[in-house]
């Protein structure tokens, strides 16, 4: 890390309040529901008559992110986004974010910062305060946490139970892009090890690598549907892969799903990295994880309204439950879809 | 850890989403306000007019928590505790949490489940509803976080800046049993490290170590002030031990404090204990933390409503910033506190 040749300055020497006015003291609030932010106990905000959407996350060094790779402000930055985008999966507003942060003495105070800038920048692009949280020392590697807060009226928020036959089937962006960014990451890591000597040329995978280490929420999305008073039947943000989470909704929303292959949206980096590890693009894109696009359900009157929607893709339809969970593929097949998922305990 | 032996499922034959309905299926919502707990991307509240109190705290295995000592659920009851003492410390009413885990392999189903009875039993102890969480893997040790949110109406709330000249400062139950509690457990820890044939007698130990392993918050001073409207000046948790939080009320006051040392309510069992570690027992009172009592300040206009309040203590006076925050010793000497705290980063 860079930053820490230039300066390290020791956490010891400002203490764990010291840290946290340090650290704290460039972030300002901008919203009116957050009452009181960081400095007390805890921190007020008022609803005003508004249903409040809370969501957490936990990220663990070696396990979400590895420093080998990872800028430190992207660590930070990457952190809100993924509470954010639950938020917005629910088609609320997040307002306000708790950041809290574990970490070892290998860590200066400069590191800190550097995740600090991260969070400051994704609470200035999405317009949310940092109200609260809790910085303190880990015996080994660094753990964060996060808590957002988001708003919306009783009649927007949308679960994922509200999926009914006859509903179409949405993303917003492309899939798999993440996976492969992690999987080009992970490559470059072995041959680094292996051959310390070797400069790697990652300027063709800048896409995919952003995708996986700076991902975005899909706010526009949301504003687009307030813009134009539309409410999905059922939303889920795509975290862990398409078909995880597509079972999701059809599991509580009771129902079933038929998902045309040709229409998943792939990225063509996407479909050229997939092929450059013998790997089918599509399965890239059904099971990757992380790449924090939106998956709704839109009934059939609001149809005219997204068709005109930006980076919106049609793939499916839901069906009865008793038609199960199927992928037509281009080639004419139908199969079952198999729920994979991004499970972190199985290394 | 004995539920180990018993029967151990790993983490793995579950998954992560089997894993967090496992573990949660035994929490019920009590609370109007708790409109959507888990189970979606974010949990759905409502405030209905009233603020809501928000606050976060992490712990971390080796830091805050020793597994040598502390029994799994004890963690998972303490670490909520600590939570809902910085929602009491608002004057707020928590009603709901959630509660996130990082662990590694070497942690079964079995364990897992066993801190989660901690949280159950705190939450239905202190009546909160457990709202969401995340449950993942690290590759060393176990972090926690959890965020509280509690209730009150807009004048209710109590920060750290209201105390004034003339306020009586006020502690509940007493101080120092927590950091004397967590000496003896190190202590025997070492003892048995060092000869692990010895079964420590921890019988006249039991109040301190208690109060090191299962602390508890002051709802019952809340419920009281609310019962007997009276409304502290501030207030604030005793975390990081008496002067600590004294120096924050001063600080966000622009006030200075007068404190007596024969004032301060120490337990027997903490004088005795102090006296076997070769320290006097105010020392360990005023700098040690954990204890979770709150300490607040009064206008002397409700003075009569709180010299009733069970297990109450008058421990001085607010006083002009000028004249500094000091202790009048029971020798008559008067001299200047000094925030020591709890550094977590000074190991």
């Amino acid at each position: 890390m860079k930053e820490q040749e230039v300066k390290r300055t020791d956490v010891n020497t400002l203490g764990e309040f010291g840290l946290i006015e340090h650290i704290t003291k460039d972030f300002n609030n901008i919203h009116p529901s957050t009452n009181k932010g960081i400095g007390d106990d805890a921190a007020v905000l008022d609803a005003s008559g508004r249903k409040m959407v809370v969501s957490t996350d936990m990220f663990v060094e070696g396990i979400h992110f590895d420093l080998v790779y990872s800028p430190l402000k992207h660590i930070g930055y990457k952190a809100v986004i993924v509470n954010l985008s639950d938020i917005y999966a629910m088609n609320a507003i997040p307002e306000q974010i708790t950041f809290s942060m574990a970490f070892s003495s290998k860590y200066s105070v400069e590191a800190i910062q550097e995740i600090y800038e991260g969070v400051r920048t994704a609470c200035d692009l999405y317009k949310v305060d940092l109200i609260g949280g809790d910085t303190t020392s880990s015996t080994k590697g660094m753990s964060i946490s996060v808590t957002a807060i988001g708003y919306a009226k009783e009649e927007e928020i949308v679960g994922r139970s509200g999926a009914q036959v006859g509903d179409v089937i949405c993303v917003t962006g492309d899939l798999g892009a993440a996976y492969l960014g992690l999987q080009i990451l992970e490559r470059e890591k072995q041959l680094y090890i292996n051959h310390p000597g070797i400069q790697p040329d990652l300027a063709k995978a800048q896409y995919l690598i952003e995708r996986q280490l700076k991902p975005e929420a899909r706010k526009d999305a949301i504003d687009y549907f307030r813009k134009n008073e539309i409410i999905p039947t059922s939303m889920i943000d795509i975290s862990d892969g398409l078909t995880s989470e597509l079972f999701h909704i059809c599991k509580s929303s009771g129902v079933g799903a038929f998902i045309e292959e040709g229409k998943v949206p792939i990225h063509d980096d996407s479909q050229m990295m997939a092929l450059q590890f013998n790997m089918d693009p599509i399965t890239s894109a059904l099971n990757g994880g992380e790449d924090y696009e939106l998956l709704f359900t839109i009934n059939e009157k609001d149809l005219e309204k997204v068709r005109y929607m930006p980076d919106i893709y049609m793939i499916g339809d839901i069906v009865p439950k008793d038609d199960g969970i199927k992928l037509h593929t281009t080639g004419g097949n139908r199969h079952d879809l198999k729920a994979q998922g991004w499970n972190h305990f199985q290394t």
